[in-house]
């Protein structure tokens, strides 16, 4: 039962706030299925009032479908789903974002116009598996790792494609950009650990300090419009897409289990041999159990995934998740590193997947891991041997089947999320050769 | 009997702004049938005496029509009907507009030569729509949400099209124009209450804050002519129209009605059942019973139509007037969203209606439904029925007649506009093939 003595007070803090710092708009913005910021900026005249009794946002987060199968069960002979649903500001996460003008910035979570938590908002979900795992003592420690290439804006954008200009690389000196990049997302609660180049040419890698429970998924989303929008402003263009052959941006998530009150580490084992311990070893299961169902929400792009493939004569459709204790290639990589313990990083995420779903969907797996007991030995000779449960497709259209299959994830993420995603992903699939016109526009706010 | 000391004091209270912010001009505009604002600037030295005895306007607010039938009755053997009307500014409308120099402006309500009010003027018409509201005891508490487009202007206008070209996008992160768009606008009168981009590419919704009375066609009425002034000094062109496939502007009309002093919301019913009161099923079934006739003053555009109806095969020509609560495709929607209580809008409108022409209609068409009693039961099962009372003709002329037919709605808005609105429609209805290019022009100036 939350109290509205608290809330005032949150209130009245972000008033001053805004009062001292001459705000004068705030941005209310909520994650839709991409990940893309979906916003209604307000004057902040408003905000106390807006505050209190949300905003409301009338389209829906996905085009019209044909013929839906079931329905949704709460009211008695209400029309289809094109209401409106209700954003109310989460208020912690009140910002002021340092490369706008005047701007604030609050994330909302999503509600029916009577007041229930929409079961298809990716930010409920991931707030919904971080409680089930508060109940049973545990808690999360996770950031986010992403690669993104950068790159000047050439001067003349004819109407066909955006080709690969003889870029001036974004070299590992710019550092104006570097230095608004940093400053921007610490002020705004996330802290990078660390920039890079990686391999690809113009292709930058920058990691995350890890967080507790919901946070980190904020950060990686504000992140993901901030760094647009701060490219923008150097005068260029970032992106997570990418669609010559070679190299992709992938968005990895590492991860650890921590007690309900953050003291003691529980994938860190105390002596040497094991490297595991056995609730690690239980989560461990739950992710390969569940892999291919969850692969189509850690990388749902649909032309993402033939670089697992390149190395092979016969590319048969589908890879064997396999495990390793610091050990890059495999899917799921066991890393122990000095002062942060143990933690579980896996390699089969894309950048472009929705950061609040790959949270929940490894809480999912985790969690069921630990529920069920799922326990096998582990064995790291050469050869993997072929049996139905722990394998990866790699088409997303059997991907999608194996999550409509899998039972636990379904039950987890709830009956209406699950439809909604897989009809979503197959409307793109059939709808794929006819339009790559639009979605370079599409992907033109990714 | 107006008293003319409260004139007086306005009269020396309007001098005083004058004096200090040191206007030089003031802009007396009046709305024609389009919404569009006609003007004549005087000096600020003649303020005074003009404000006492009007300013005179000569051309019709119409083009010359061939043989109109019957006549005006207030004169024995006068000639025709392009004398002079009487301009009388309306005080309390006294505004400093902040994105131009030095320049005042004031609304005006037309009159005849000897002072009766001109029965065709749109802001007349709702001025008293809303009396007879407030004669039985009722108040109306409404808001405007407009979309519009707003692009660079090009560089080179050749001489038969103004094209699509590769704009920079409107992006949602253009401060300066947004910062005196929201300042310009609450300086006014109108406060915006959000903005943010719709669906179409470069196409964004602004929705004001409810107001009481005339005032809030006023605020839509000045934000017409603002929104353009301001685009153009940003060098963007705004506009509420727009010729090319797939989106159009609506401009919708969110309204509710309270009681006489403005405590009590009359349309939000106690209990839950219920989602509209006794008073607002009538009022709704009143919208019902004439959505055919009033469809022409709120979506007066001739191809303005065709969105509606681009998903059923076969279109027949006519579409159901539906309604629904929280329900976004049907014509009238009930909405309550917290604090501000029940309301209804109604999503047939475009941007080109005449705001105060939107005003009157509603409120005749409401009224009529309290004053008759009309009342029946509602269903929302899946199927409309088809009979006689309440269908929307798709074409401009079926609708034009539907509101000769309707015989309350004439008695209410008074006979000599209908016909003269009617006489308007059909003529711009013959003359349309032949000069597209002439609106273009036209279209320039809404």
């Amino acid at each position: 039962i939350q109290n509205s003595l608290h809330l005032i007070t949150l209130v009245e803090n972000v008033k001053q706030q805004i009062a001292r710092e001459d705000i004068r708009f705030v941005r209310f913005e909520a994650a839709d299925l991409h990940g893309v910021s979906r916003s209604k900026i307000i004057p902040s005249r408003l905000f106390h009032e807006k505050t209190v009794n949300g905003i409301y946002m009338p389209r829906g987060h996905l085009e019209l479908i044909k013929n839906p199968r079931d329905v949704e069960m709460d009211n008695i002979n209400a029309g289809q789903s094109n209401s409106d649903i209700r954003l109310k500001p989460d208020l912690t996460t009140f910002r002021i974002l340092p490369w706008l003008e005047k701007t604030g910035r609050v994330i909302c979570d999503t509600y029916t116009i009577s007041g229930n938590p929409l079961l298809t908002s990716p930010r409920y979900l991931a707030k919904q598996m971080l409680n089930q795992l508060q109940e049973s003592g545990f808690s999360l420690h996770s950031a986010f790792t992403y690669e993104f290439c950068a790159f000047g804006v050439a001067d003349i954008i004819n109407s066909k494609s955006i080709a690969f200009p003889a870029a001036t690389l974004l070299t590992d000196h710019d550092q104006l950009f570097m230095q608004e990049l940093f400053d921007g997302m610490y002020y705004t609660g996330g802290s990078i650990e660390s920039f890079s180049s990686s391999s690809g040419p113009g292709q930058m890698e920058i990691s995350f300090q890890p967080e507790y429970g919901l946070t980190c998924a904020d950060n990686a989303f504000t992140f993901r419009t901030g760094l647009k929008e701060i490219a923008k402003k150097h005068g260029y263009i970032a992106s997570f897409h990418a669609d010559t052959e070679g190299f992709y941006n992938s968005g990895l998530l590492s991860h650890c289990l921590w007690n309900a009150n953050g003291t003691k580490n529980l994938f860190s084992s105390d002596c040497q041999t094991e490297d595991l311990t056995e609730i690690g070893k239980k989560w461990l299961s739950g992710l390969l159990t569940h892999a291919a169902a969850i692969s189509c929400l850690v990388a749902p792009g649909v032309s993402r995934r033939k670089h697992f493939s390149k190395d092979v004569k016969d590319s048969q459709d589908r890879i064997c998740a396999t495990w390793g204790s610091n050990d890059n290639r495999c899917v799921y990589n066991i890393k122990c590193h000095g002062s942060k313990g143990t933690y579980i990083e896996n390699k089969l995420g894309s950048a472009t997947a929705n950061p609040y779903l790959v949270l929940a969907a490894t809480i999912a797996a985790g969690l069921d891991g630990i529920k069920r007991n799922l326990n096998f030995f582990n064995g790291a000779n050469s050869n993997c041997n072929l049996d139905k449960l722990s394998t990866v497709p790699l088409k997303l259209e059997d991907a999608l089947s194996s999550l409509e299959e899998d039972t636990y994830i379904t039950a987890a993420l709830g009956e209406t999320f699950i439809r909604y995603f897989v009809t979503v992903k197959q409307y793109e699939l059939e709808t794929e050769e006819l339009d790559s016109e639009r979605n370079t526009f599409l992907e033109y706010f990714i």
